[in-house]
């Protein structure tokens, strides 16, 4: 099929939804956009897209609707709000949500897009901005097989690896296990170098140590630099992962399991987030001990 | 210099100590070992290591002493208990602790053998039984540059890094430091599967997004199939793990700096340990999800 | 006035709401109820209370609402779902809320009640069900003076001391803050149990104890025979309780103040309840060390 | 018996052990007293108490010795350290200890004691200073009844009430599950109060509501005025509460019990040790939320 038969529509222009649509449009799809902050769609306009006037006029546009906001209450207003997406959606399109939000929100969406004939996939994405501008970004999803099959194509464009988890609501749980782990890292890296500094030695010594041991990680070797020069340049927001981490408890919460490490950690991105006079990024929690 | 020349003593016959001390005969040198349960010196005296009948008898023996003992008191009753190795070390000799213990305790020893004319390192290892058994193990060393270079032909028998990190008690602390963040990841990861299972996924599902992500770590490659699985023979023992974390907290209760999610992690494995019948690996923390 | 002339609606007949709306009627007032479960209206209805088919028709009958219910979804259900009684509020009436909710919520309740010319008090009690039968029920609440002035007959029939604290929220989260002290001084309770009674010792010899010291509480007089004996017949129902902390989590995670402690026991909790086969009083937190 | 023809040693003459030596001397009996810093026995010394060299020449000069110091390592030092007490404890001697120190600790000076014919008594005590000066003291004991029936008339001149607990070490559990509970309600105090002052109502709102609600304790009339006026004059200073959070952890570590709302409370009173200058009274823990 010629992409750009295919109407896409997209959702929300942050951090990582400009370059996914950036990538869309290289690939040759017909792209309607709309963002809050209409200002942040020029480059995206520039490059071809249009920009609607709402989030009702990109969904009655769209054969493919994806969507990309900073959290629950965001997605809610995009698609039940005023002029909202859902009431307008395509009977037999698709509607992939990158978000991260909660499980339950994800079949509930998934509930009411079917009730319009529309298919749905919860489908955030690991990666990065960096990941996003290169059209490598990890998609972790649920819903139908049948449904991610259809949708490969376009996802593809945006990244490279499409993980099918189960059902609807899967991909969100799978995400927040993610990020979860992420939070937790860095957080006892923080914990670790506060221990270590406040005992007379350098931070890097810990550091050099660690990435010959197995205690490296992923995270060492992207956000350590951050934590040893206390710089915190926003790469994934300290307010998104905080508020993850509320997703995951909320999830243990209903679930009744348990999670005494995580709630901890996030009592302290807690901390640091009420402390904040600017936006940071989540390797931060390191301000907890510099206070 | 001939290796045979030297006279090393060894105490401390676990599954650390056992595979240094192979290595060190393996070099050539004169091994003169002791521990507290006899039967474990077996293979090193079939070896052509002279079994002492007490830490006393081998200190006396010895150009170089090291010691790798499971926690704090049995360091304390090896160097001042019954016929302790302490008071019979030779003036000008070298004493190497590769026990993990608490920083403070390592100073004392330190200006114990000052007074004595004994020059002490702290040296605790990672690397596990494999690494001892490789000769590849990392060397966390806090002492003096002097007393590291001369010991430095006799550790890089059992050790591919030797990094120094500061004056006696910083390889301790670095330990530690190591050693509270291993416990997190495994409690992390822990954590997460509890939630992805009781959500209805599989683990192995979290597992696999992970290793495609910036939560990849060594810890998620060597103990997420134990977690998996649910099976828990020890590489490294719970029990010590659980210890450690006491040592870091106490270090980090002295000096003042707060660590929540260590504190909140230290009660899981205490959990599990209360309830455990068995000697269990540290990734066992998974069972207080699995009671 | 005549109380008979002031027409009184009740919504939500559990253990608080059914006593509370009997002294109600034995003051004087006329009374029209709805509950989810409607044969929990029964001895109201016997006691001269009419029965309505929503909370729709309880509010269109009312001068004056009353609430009560589970936690905010059963509230925003009460209020806006199907045959909601929010729409349905007269212009003039006032509204009261006795369920324990976010302060957002209670604010949210306030804006829309004020859109229709309807007064609002956020009015969450303490006192359990036995103060409610007493009619000693313990009032926080938040809202406009004038309005709890001519609230405070009706108030009055049912609690003994009507604490005005604010602006609407102010009332809920006064409720928030006093039950995580009360969540915290159980738990505190039941940990310190734990270790005297694996100590070797009888709990009832710490409780001796803490009657003739600084450590005696009013949960101590009341809930230490539940944790004792291991009877936990519910009086607050562990459910409510976790919910309540979980509302207390939200808002200090909003207002970035962290909770420790409170984060902490909120998964004790969160543990107990999500092994729990039956509805337990809140004491029940015992069960994490009795599992 | 006369009093005075009993011979009674005193070690430690802080806040607690000045009022107490006082009462004993106002009871007619003969006292030595020895403290590291000498000139806090200038009051007793005035009043007619022999002030001794060493602890051993205490111990050589009492029938019955009584100690209170800060911690385990004074305690040690006392009594195994330079011309130290435990050598010189007369045969048939009777030794109470009123510090706050491990259960394990108890034992082993039980131990010691039987050794040398001398009887002991884990005795700590609850009360503040203001209990010794009235001789209104709670004395939680460890030890042998028949001891304790000996020791009763002694300990009775400082203290209204001698609770019994079991074999030695039974005292010290209790009184360190007694400050667990503590350091939680005063820690859940300024939890509740940093939500509702951070909301914008007065603190002072809150403690009147639980005056009059279950949530009423002990340590609200004592604690509550200190963390609203951020006074916090050393009444039982934070160091010794955070010491004793560290003992109760200990003891739940080793016994395998998770205690995970004192573990997080444990390091918010370490958070503000850490950033302390001065002396200050464990409701301190307040400033963790006003840095």
């Amino acid at each position: 099929m010629n992409p750009a038969a295919k109407h896409i529509g997209l959702i929300g222009l942050g951090l990582m939804g400009r370059p996914m649509g950036m990538n869309l449009i290289k690939a040759g799809y017909s792209l309607t956009v709309w963002n809050r902050t209409a200002s942040r769609a020029d480059e995206l306009v520039a490059a071809g897209a249009k920009l609607a006037r709402s989030p009702e006029e990109v969904a009655a546009a769209s054969d493919f609707l994806l969507t990309i906001v900073s959290d629950p209450p965001a997605l809610e207003e995009v698609l039940w709000g005023n002029c909202g997406a859902m009431p307008a959606l395509k009977r037999g399109s698709i509607y992939v949500d990158s978000s991260t939000i909660s499980p339950a929100l994800a079949r509930k969406i998934a509930a009411a897009g079917a009730e319009r004939g529309v298919r749905f996939l919860d489908a955030p994405v690991t990666g990065g901005d960096w990941g996003a501008k290169k059209g490598e970004l990890v998609f972790m999803i649920g819903g139908d097989a049948e449904t991610l099959k259809e949708a490969e194509p376009i996802l593809s464009v945006m990244g490279k690896k499409l993980f099918h988890l189960g059902p609807n609501g899967a991909g969100q749980t799978i995400k927040l296990a993610m990020n979860m782990i992420l939070a937790l890292q860095v957080d006892a890296l923080a914990e670790a170098l506060a221990l270590t500094t406040r005992s007379g030695i350098a931070g890097e010594k810990l550091v050099e140590v660690m990435q010959s041991s197995m205690a490296r990680s992923g995270v060492l070797d992207v956000k350590a630099p951050n934590l040893l020069k206390g710089e915190y340049v926003p790469s994934f927001p300290l307010r998104l992962m905080h508020k993850d981490l509320g997703l995951a408890l909320d999830l243990g919460n209903q679930l009744g399991v348990a999670l005494p490490a995580t709630a901890a950690a996030r009592e302290i991105y807690n901390a640091v987030k009420g402390a904040a006079k600017e936006d940071l990024d989540y390797s931060a929690v390191m301000k907890f001990w510099k206070r």
